[in-house]
């Protein structure tokens, strides 16, 4: 039990509260581990695993895995506030993005062990007067309690009312699947705690919180994010994954060895001290990199990839905090850019040209039609500050 | 049309706005003026018909008085929030209400021009999601511009998420049934504008915002309400009515014959300016009361009753800021008592007389079961402040 509560414990942030953890699994032996899912990001990188590794080892515990795909709340858009509610996704675009989110997490989670809920299922059947009833549970005060809403309000910033229904709605998931546990990111108690307080309300024993690091992406200092174009994917091929994690800045390799490696906190530790006595930290990277994609590709594949990786930088200084693309076959620059995620769109791409802002190795890039082709190895420089390694294998 | 603008234009308190209002009644000629009823409370008072009256004007102009029951929105609750969702009124509860509500409300209204509507045959068909889309239209910081809901949230008094949803439900009913007009008291303007600005939201033509004042009841301070036992209703037999006009302080005598009477503005003035020079108060209430149970029992009906008032107190001083009740056979002074308004319930009636602060003309009252029969003419006390003349017809 000692040893158990330890493993399921390790590396988390908060526990609200152990005690009941404790009692809780004392009482019931298998718990509902519940996750939120969000439907309109069917892609799993290293920052949702974080999440869904801890939730395997509740698995591993013998405890069940509770994914709701919220394709109800997705339409509610927490926490922008940029735009009004956005368009529902259609129960084929869902399927089709849960298929995808499927394919990869049973990399991850035990699939017997594992339900998937849709939310649509319960909050898309409630009436307006089901919505009241809910609404009374909770105050506006405490609502507005939350940072990001206390600090669009002060800031006069629009905080329409739709968005405080937000954490009602998914706190009701809660009390719908009758969740024991609910795991999350940091960023997520404000809204599990609401969870937690609308279970009391309906009579149920209180969710435990458990909340986890949020890791940041390739660029260092931004949360890992598709839409920031510094994600790496659970699914990315094993050179690149590994590309990827060489870019990481210095200072993330420990926090890295601790959030995605099953290394323990002590050896984690360990590593961070040897660097500041002067080890290399390109060599530890160089481990965590192999660590990591042996997590999602085996022992194999990290091998060749790392092999690879030295192959291909052999003698050259690799370019720290510089994304890596590799090149397959001949394409245009502007492809290449834009899929490395340097620039949000052609059109971008095309502005930035005709200002005289792109350039090859120092050399200013003029044919919108520039292509690369292998064998590469070039620097793009978009603007003044952004980098890309394009490399191919041969 | 400009007599017919005056018409419509006088006595409100505000428009919002004068332009608009023209602008439809040339452009639609029969417009569509909105009315809230709240199906809680069947019994039309004074205080209902200020803005009743006002429709009425509206209706003889051409136009259509939508009268929406509140039997969604009752359920919310507004603007008490001490208690959770009411429990909804069933359909019978409401039907019942609405039937009395009309048996009183065409002594005002006129019936050919008058559409009535439920408005959880919209509100109660509305899904979650629907919901949400009305919530997107309007932000936390704008609704939390009410008075009310601002000075809950700064006394830290508890305002629960659904009590702000309210406004937004009620809005929606002047989008659904495309209302040109809304009509109510001033404590109601905040609501109205929200609808008018939910109207836009909705693509649709805002809808014109008239206020009313709000009367205060027999007491002189509070506004005029069943539950404060103030209240002078319209189907009040006219010996009832004609009573508990003359009770009211003098000071409101001009606010009475400004909103209860047809008198014009001018004649008003001329009244306070009278009575201001020495005329008797007690002589213009007496006009007052004439002219009110006239509106609603007719001019023989005003006459009698005045005669009978005269009877009743020949010669004697009239208590002017005593409420009057007229004992019609043997009663227990608990249920006078009680039914005045006086105190709430039996049971405080019980706790008074045990502590010894029921009083008949000086004289404590200890008998529970103690009544009082015609011929009548007593003064009850209750405590230090509250007293009450009971007296019979013969």
């Amino acid at each position: 039990m000692e040893e158990m509560m330890e493993r399921l414990l390790q590396k988390t942030v908060e526990v609200i509260t152990t005690d009941e953890l404790i009692d809780k699994i004392k009482k019931k032996k298998k718990l509902r581990v519940k996750l939120g899912i969000d439907p309109s990001a069917p892609d799993i990188h290293l920052g949702h695993a974080v999440v869904l590794r801890k939730l395997r080892e509740f698995q591993d515990a013998g405890h069940t895995g509770v994914l709701i795909v919220g394709n109800f709340t997705a339409m509610i858009g927490d926490p922008t506030g940029r735009s009004r509610t956005r368009p529902q996704l259609t129960r084929e675009q869902v399927e089709e993005n849960i298929k995808r989110y499927r394919e990869q997490v049973f990399k991850i989670l035990d699939p017997d062990r594992t339900e998937f809920l849709y939310n649509n299922d319960w909050l898309g059947e409630m009436k307006a007067k089901d919505v009241i009833e809910l609404a009374s549970k909770y105050t506006v005060a405490r609502m507005l309690e939350r940072d990001d809403f206390s600090k669009r309000l002060k800031e006069q910033k629009p905080l329409h009312i739709h968005e405080i229904l937000y954490p009602l709605f998914q706190g009701y998931d809660s009390v719908y699947v009758k969740s024991d546990v609910e795991l999350g990111g940091t960023d997520q108690k404000f809204n599990f705690m609401v969870a937690r307080a609308l279970q009391v309300e309906f009579g149920l024993e209180p969710q435990v919180v458990i909340t986890m690091h949020l890791l940041e992406g390739t660029d260092g200092v931004r949360k890992m994010s598709k839409s920031y174009g510094n994600h790496i994917g659970i699914s990315d091929p094993p050179f690149e994954m590994f590309g990827k994690i060489m870019s990481i800045p210095d200072s993330l390799i420990t926090k890295y060895f601790y959030l995605c490696t099953d290394y323990s906190e002590d050896k984690v530790k360990e590593i961070e001290e040897r660097m500041k006595k002067g080890e290399n930290p390109r060599d530890w990277k160089f481990t965590l990199a192999q660590e990591i994609v042996k997590i999602y590709h085996g022992e194999e594949a990290a091998k060749s990839a790392g092999e690879e990786f030295n192959r291909v930088f052999k003698n050259k200084e690799v370019p720290r905090e510089m994304p890596v693309y590799l090149l397959k076959e001949e394409k245009r620059l502007m492809e290449i850019v834009v899929e490395a995620g340097l620039l949000s769109s052609r059109s971008e791409y095309r502005r930035k040209l005709k200002e005289g802002a792109i350039y090859l190795d120092s050399e200013r890039v003029k044919d919108i039609n520039f292509a690369l082709k292998p064998p590469c190895d070039k620097v793009v420089k978009v603007g003044k500050k952004k980098f890309l390694k394009v490399v191919s294998e041969r």
